[in-house]
């Protein structure tokens, strides 16, 4: 999301230095409690973080699940009729029932990775031990090798928006409601969060929050 | 590079199953030591690896400077027709003088990956120490990154493809003489390559020796 909202901090703030870190998620909480870092983006909601820090909502985003078209077979589909019923007929996409594909190949990010935390409780909410083909550290890797038939991937929408949108590749929801979660900026709550940072996390949600 | 094969090893071995891995180079070079793998894919040539491997070459790749424009001034670019006069006017892209550039920040890939290395040693050529502004997993995110101000960035001409193409970037040279390394796949001399894994490496040449 970064590249996105950088031109327009540097118009407004042509001084100050932007200090960027990527990492997984235990060393950018380190980081926040040392101070090195003033806040951080993640996935990751109020109640999943130690007391003291905050979680301010950037934007919501969609999960979805992208497998080559050969991959899915019929009986993997819940019933459109019925799911259209209960989204109001709102459902842009098809929805897998996960509970049949427990013999389907699986992309993967790596362990750390925010969604393939998601990934794996959800796999074992359906009693799935998948099997992985590979361990990726990018979702947009993710997104083009279960879009090549490697196996299938739950990935984050960005993902699948940075490579062209949804009409590119086969993507379905993968259960009857469909899966959002709340990308946060995290930050401590006694912590004063300087003007060009409020103006960045600010500037995230006017860009993502469509 | 994956992506772009998998659909046609997949049709030509139906019943193979591909088990792929992602990781750094040291982490493959274990792993093949081993044979827990039989091959893997690398921007390293013969004289960079143990007595025992062998390097097949797949395919050159140019390597690339990504800026966005206001990054550069002219007096960061090797005068235009000296350029060309050394390089019989096939020059596509301007080529910028590394010696200029010691004060700009950089956008990085972490430590580890064959992209790193080379943009360290380009950069101690010229006795730079970097200003290093994020350090990435993915060369894709550095094309992004580096496109939105962020930093400049040395990057595989694979990542520029996989965003739209060097239309879509401002990309230069960095050398009079445009850089290219080969990708090559790596494994035991003594080891028996099997049809599929011959198959896969020969579809590999035939995608990207172009």
């Amino acid at each position: 999301m970064l590249p996105a909202v950088i031109p327009e901090f540097k118009k407004q703030y042509p001084g100050i230095e932007l200090q960027v870190m990527e990492a997984k998620s235990d060393e950018l909480l380190k980081a926040i409690l040392r101070d090195d870092i003033s806040f951080y983006v993640i996935p990751r909601s109020q109640g999943e973080l130690p007391v003291g820090l905050k979680a301010e909502s950037i934007y919501r985003e969609q999960l979805l699940l992208v497998a080559e078209e050969s991959m899915l077979t019929e009986d993997m589909f819940l019933d459109e009729s019925s799911v259209l019923n209960m989204t109001e007929g709102k459902r842009k996409n098809r929805c897998v029932n996960l509970s049949k594909m427990a013999n389907l190949p699986f992309v993967m990010l790596k362990k750390g990775h925010a969604i393939r935390k998601k990934t794996d409780l959800v796999l074992r909410q359906y009693g799935i031990d998948p099997k992985i083909m590979i361990e990726l550290s990018s979702c947009i890797s993710a997104v083009q090798l279960a879009a090549a038939g490697l196996g299938v991937a739950i990935v984050p929408q960005r993902a699948i928006d940075a490579l062209g949108g949804m009409e590119r590749f086969n993507c379905y929801d993968f259960s009857v409601t469909p899966e959002f979660w709340s990308v946060n900026a995290v930050y401590k709550e006694d912590m004063y969060l300087g003007r060009a940072e409020r103006f960045l996390i600010d500037l995230m949600k006017q860009k993502f929050n469509l």
